[in-house]
């Protein structure tokens, strides 16, 4: 399949087509500059929520939840699992067939997986990609979910629309991880497993610390859901939630400011990658081995050797 | 203080410069440039030890009981917990004044935690940079833990000369976490909490998984230490065996390799965050948040967009 069918394809919906885009995202692979120039005229439609929140908390039952609520109003959804640490493809994985199966003979529902080798932001252009693939795809609504806590996951959660921040009662590490970042990107809360005890601190936790920040009345005040995934409790309220949100977003004028900026990103993180690998081609005196080399042994101090780098990419490069 | 006074004060170990030293590293302030200049000359002397693995692994008690060891052979240690997802500056984390209680009259223990506001690679020198701080303080060990599960802290293992990936029985997220990614950075497994149920089945499935990846006898092997370090059992044969990973390190020539690889990241991080700063002052037409808006709306392909960045780039700036 040659980049203009492979584009093709993907625009009509085509399954095979959508897994082999993701996974020449995933590795990084040469062929998707054509591709996404190939897929550009054919986004900008798709909503994407972003689902994140401490291991445990529940972020697949609710996703899945999720996923019935949206389909249950005729909307067309994408799942995008990213582990920002894992190593493996993700087409593969487990998770993705457990989960699939629930779903597998609907053809408005499409679930991946997908790894990040991200390094030192190498790839940081990679979610949004496969969320250029799956707009294109023409799929309604897109909800990224992400593995682990830290600020791969913050990064993530900047890819979306509206992200909700999950939490769950009786997790230290949950509110605590919600205050060390994840706050400043919630747009909306959701308690989930709301029937456990601690629930109600947890509530209350979570008000005191939205309470805290200074907002204007035109300002977005993240509501917080209480939900009990596994039984679908409070999911359809909790997309309601999101609903409001993206009203919000679109009346504010904030969902364009919004787009822009990550498309800023995107397009930043592409450029740092071309130079990424031009910097690795630069010869210096020895090549940049052995200036590292003359760093790790306190003989040379990094900035010096940066700037070194610098003034040798200006004078080798295309640039 | 001017950067010639606080590099002499840090270098002769004083508290004070140390933590101003730290937090200028957290602010990535402009006066770090002579600080590092400054301090190079003093650096490459200290072992680093990296601690990771899932919240509730019991990293911090790990790290506090194997300061302890390190201190009863008489060498001193500094302590950095690295928050990759933290806003908050990291001097006055609650968590630093409780652990702090334990070593406060001893001279020979500094702990610290550092924010890193890190956003698309943006700061991927500060913790190097704050590594190199307390290396030139005179540290003879740096244990350096990190927060939370995802590239992020792979990436700070990466800082490491060895790193010890923590696991607790009856967490399954801890091996998974092992299994995705931290594995490949792992040079010690320890198994903490290794008196409750299931120690035994955490054992088995680490080894397994040590065992699927082919090595010669030369390559070192990761061994598997179990703990219990709030009651420091095992904790001795923890440093012993990461003590026998740096001798391996030494005899083999890798700690050499290891180091100048890191150095070359580091540098490398410093090239890319000039070029991004660099980056945001390109003029193109209409500037680089007109073409965000073209790319965010499909106008124009990412990769288009970053082909006129970079050539703006070497036409406009210094390169």
């Amino acid at each position: 399949m040659n980049a203009p069918e492979l584009v093709e394809r993907v625009h009509g919906g085509d399954r095979r087509a959508l897994a082999r885009a993701i996974t020449l995202v995933e590795n990084g692979a040469e062929e998707l500059r054509p591709i996404m120039a190939g897929l550009a005229p054919h986004t900008g439609r798709a909503r994407v929520v972003g689902f994140t929140g401490s291991p445990g908390v529940g972020k697949s039952t609710t996703t899945n939840a999720v996923v019935r609520a949206v389909r249950a109003q005729g909307r067309t959804v994408a799942v995008l699992a990213v582990d920002p640490s894992s190593p493996f493809t993700g087409g593969a994985l487990l998770g993705d067939r457990v989960r699939m199966q629930e779903h597998a003979t609907d053809p408005g529902v499409y679930i991946r997986s997908m790894a990040n080798r991200g390094h030192l932001g190498g790839l940081s252009w990679a979610t949004p990609h496969a969320l250029r693939v799956l707009d294109a795809a023409g799929f309604d609504v897109i909800l990224v979910e992400t593995v682990g806590v830290g600020q791969a996951e913050v990064d993530i959660a900047g890819q979306a629309d509206t992200t909700v921040v999950l939490c769950a009662p009786g997790m230290g590490d949950s509110v605590q991880a919600a205050k060390a970042g994840v706050l400043e990107v919630a747009d909306v809360f959701a308690i989930n497993k709301a029937d456990r005890d601690g629930a109600r601190v947890t509530l209350r936790e979570l008000r005191q610390m939205i309470a805290m920040k200074d907002r204007t009345d035109e300002e977005w005040k993240p509501p917080i859901v209480m939900t009990v995934a596994a039984e679908d409790k409070g999911v359809d309220e909790l997309w309601e939630r999101i609903d409001g949100h993206f009203a919000h977003l679109e009346s504010s004028g904030e969902l364009a400011a919004r787009r822009s900026a990550r498309a800023r990103d995107e397009v930043q993180a592409i450029v740092l990658d071309l130079l990424r690998s031009r910097l690795g081609g630069v010869e210096t005196d020895g090549g940049l081995d052995s200036l590292a080399r003359e760093v790790a042994s306190g003989e040379r101090d990094p900035y010096g050797a940066a700037d070194l780098l610098l003034k040798e990419l200006g004078a080798t490069s295309g640039l």
